[in-house]
């Protein structure tokens, strides 16, 4: 190696590793990037259109390379890079015109904060590389635990901090946390008995054998989301034993028929393992009878989970709280904070009304998880994450009952006023109400609301069909276009409405969960939507034509 | 309502969305506050220590409020708590010093751009909520297939953004990833066949009784991540399935032991399912014998699989590649970034040699995930989850690869260095030498040493083990002193040596993934521990008492 080469060599490893330095002060590059960053990102977030036109073919040119570059790239140039292909090609989420999902505008500290989090990278599996982060995740999930059952302060003194104990598990999101509870309902069925060590131990087919049952079910409504599939294919249930109960024209489970189909189970040998309640279907937001269905899974012994990824925010308005009723029954319960709570994504959880219920899949090793640790990650379906408990905390603290009591109480009553302006309005139909602050419906033109009608009126369930199957079409083009002009967001879904005889529609969905979607911004939505559906010279012709003749 | 109160209400609703909106300049309350947030970040990380001595039952303290507070807090008192409760007692994982984890120092540039990935709150489940940040997490998850698989140009460009394709899943960390990799396995064992309708249907007693077997088996080494009993759990073919292969002398799977157990499984029908290979055992971080488990599993036609989670890194470098050879034969191989990649934590990924691999849990929804979407979701254990593959994009490029193998070579040189001090350290004892940067040993007194070597030598295990039991006590001692200190820490495990007769002895565990740290840091952690050991009132004077009459 000739010098000059070493010293080259010795550059650029020293300039290497000045990349892991904190920058010195605000002259530095990396302090002005930063800057420029920042206000970038501002300038983003406070724009309020919901998407850029670009189609994603055109976007997926930006991102072709599949060799990782030899030379590494100034901090600046990348930055600048990024800001054209990914930032300003991603979706608006905080528009407040972006009403179609779940995820929306976050309070801007959550900003600041998320970089100390990133920047301490802390791993919550063990103590050992989180310290004070994990008694503050004990007490994120304490005072959930406490919204949703409400014990009294010596629990809570006794539990909280206990080793031995869980009032909960933090997790990426309602997917994991849904698994993580039929995990532990699985678990705790089939424990160790006699000679049989536990399924956890010998698998599903030994279990089955020495307790002699045929087979096992879990059962939920129809409208229950699809993470509750995936868990019984990962859990090696298999989907099958996913029993759909159908729902009720307010898309709520019928409980009686559930009933009857354990009792159908029970004398076919299958073992009901859960009993999963809804409280907020990702579809429609209505919220199943729970202190019906904790009876039913107390009178056939099983275990009753309640997935409230996106109702549980509800729980902290003192005002609709009692839309949850029931809740409190659960044994475990699925809340996202990254929904409703206006935490950013990646902060989902499972609380557990019995602090020893995660005894059941508790796991240990030998350089962590050691038994008798507080380490979180003994008793978690993740390994290795990240503190975004410390987000969580922040809102709780910052937002405060007072301010969660306003932000609910807005939203619920925003999508009651919505519903209001798409039921006056002639050449709208509501297709759900809201519960929560989720609401479904489409566009009917006022010249076919009363041959949908009188179709309907006459049994001729052929013309509704051909008529549904039209407006289908219609809806579907509506929103497209919508999305791609950008201006607003609504997504879209497929349901069977009890009053189109449980006929597949397709429909407009709407989250109004951002607190900065003003009225205006509803009525502009709607007019919007009854413009494009002028542009539509296939699928409106055709309807109007259809029923031009009916009478 | 008096109009006094109303008002009140009003303007306090009214600030509470001000907390929605992006702060306008630099003078304003947030910004301010953001700066300040900023420097005592900047001031942590700088700080050289690993923690501060504070004892856990003295933190929860802090913690131990079970209600969530009703009223609102000032962001700049809420900052100001959490920087003396929180972060002063958080660990410093960036620390030069703290070498007894995978978690390590981060570039600078990946804080600013956390902040803006958290901003804009992206949801990677669907393209609906995440637009550029899909084709830019496939084009992440190309380049990591590449790094592993190497396969053309062609290759990449047919399969890179195909709908139908993926070349691996992002996902929270090494354990999620282990899980969908054996989930994946299971499932294409047991396919649908005839009547029967697949596992993922059906279960897996109806699975084995289709494929007429009595049991199912995953063959790993002893020295597996325990995230892979987990998994057994969690799929429902119980821990027991897992069956633990020794290891040789230097901690790698004996293939051959392996090839007489499959033997004895099939003699006994039960079907091994998946081999997984260990690259980077986390206790000891040895390579097992990739390409002849490749061998292995091609005879008994299984899936097999590489952990690679943390010495996937090693990849990265052209010099030290050879030492995971036989990966690019792996049916899946999972990687985590937030390890020795310098991505913050939560970015996990598994990777697919056959595209198509992960239609085997492929799900679909109404509202998401339709059929040919590319939504990302369709094929992930997860659901929700946030845009973490932009920072692995950004160290990628702005590392690059010429970047990367200066970090992994000068690791890996470190760690020989460090090896190379404990040995001729006559205090010291290395126990298992370094392949990647990841080496075990402890603290044996020169006096000690000759005893030890003399039992061994005789044979006398009864006095090695003695010796090696209050070495063990000894280890834990210096070990939670050093943590307590605070200047330095490294972890502490448990591991069976060939050289001690497999008997369980405690070691040191050391990680040299922090490009920071120096020589003079190695010198010091080794005197810092031969000072603690003076400390040891208890467990040296009896180790020196009992080898005092050993002749």
């Amino acid at each position: 190696m000739t010098l000059k080469h070493s010293r080259q060599a010795q550059a650029s490893e020293d300039s290497l590793l000045r990349i892991f330095t904190v920058p010195e002060d605000e002259t530095s590059t990396l302090s002005i990037i930063e800057k420029k960053l920042s206000e970038d990102l501002a300038g983003f977030l406070g724009d309020s259109i919901a998407a850029l036109e670009k189609p994603l073919g055109l976007i997926e040119q930006d991102f072709l390379a599949h060799q990782i570059p030899s030379k590494p790239k100034y901090v600046s140039d990348y930055t600048d890079e990024i800001m054209q292909n990914l930032v300003a090609h991603s979706v608006h989420t905080a528009a407040p015109s972006f009403i179609g999902h779940m995820t929306s505008a976050l309070p801007y500290f959550v900003l600041p904060l998320s970089k100390m989090m990133v920047g301490l990278n802390q791993n919550l599996v063990k103590i050992e590389t989180s310290k004070a982060f994990t008694p503050l995740e004990r007490q994120v999930l304490g005072m959930m635990h406490h919204l949703v059952y409400q014990n009294d302060q010596g629990f809570y003194k006794k539990l909280m901090h206990s080793a031995d104990h869980s009032l909960g598990a933090m997790c990426s999101g309602g997917t994991v946390a849904n698994i993580s509870a039929l995990w532990i309902a699985r678990n705790r069925l089939f424990k160790a008995d006699g000679d049989f060590k536990g399924i956890n131990q010998q698998g599903l087919h030994r279990a089955l054998k020495h307790y002699g049952y045929d087979d096992v079910a879990i059962l939920v409504s129809e409208r229950g989301h699809y993470s509750l599939g995936k868990a019984a294919d990962l859990l090696g249930i298999g989907r099958e034993s996913i029993i759909s109960i159908p729902t009720d024209a307010n898309n709520k489970v019928d409980v009686e028929l559930m009933r009857q189909k354990a009792a159908e189970l029970k004398a076919n040998n299958t073992r009901v393992m859960a009993i999963v309640g809804v409280a907020g279907t990702t579809e429609t937001g209505n919220v199943d009878p729970l202190a019906q269905l904790a009876q039913l899974a107390q009178e056939i012994d099983c275990h009753f989970h309640v997935d409230a990824a996106w109702g549980g925010a509800s729980l902290l308005s003192n005002k609709y709280r009692h839309l949850l009723a029931g809740i409190e029954l659960a044994d475990s319960v699925t809340i996202d904070a990254h929904k409703q709570m206006y935490v950013p994504m990646g902060a989902g959880m499972v609380l557990f009304k019995d602090p020893e219920l995660a005894q059941s899949i508790v796991h240990h090793a030998e350089y962590i998880l050691r038994v008798g640790s507080k380490d979180l990650g003994s008793q978690t379906l993740e390994g290795s994450r990240p503190g975004m408990a410390m987000l969580v905390h922040a809102c709780l603290q910052i937002i405060g009952r007072d301010g969660y009591e306003i932000l609910i109480d807005n939203s619920l009553e925003k999508a009651r006023y919505f519903a209001e302006l798409i039921e006056t309005n002639p050449d709208f139909e509501l297709v759900t109400k809201p519960e929560l602050c989720l609401l479904t419906y489409r566009y009917v033109p006022a010249s076919i609301q009363p041959k949908l009608a009188l179709a309907i009126e006459r049994g001729d369930t052929q013309m509704v069909e051909q008529i549904n199957h039209k407006l289908d079409l219609l809806t579907r083009f509506i929103q497209k276009h919508q999305r791609e002009q950008g201006k607003s967001f609504v997504s879209r879904t497929r349901i069977k409405p009890a009053k189109y005889h449980r006929q597949v529609t397709t429909v407009f969905r709407v989250v109004l969960a951002n607190p900065l979607t003003s009225q205006e911004i509803l009525h502009q939505v709607l007019a919007e939507q009854a413009e494009i559906a002028k542009l539509d010279k296939q699928h409106l012709p055709a309807l109007l034509k259809l029923i031009g003749e009916y009478q």
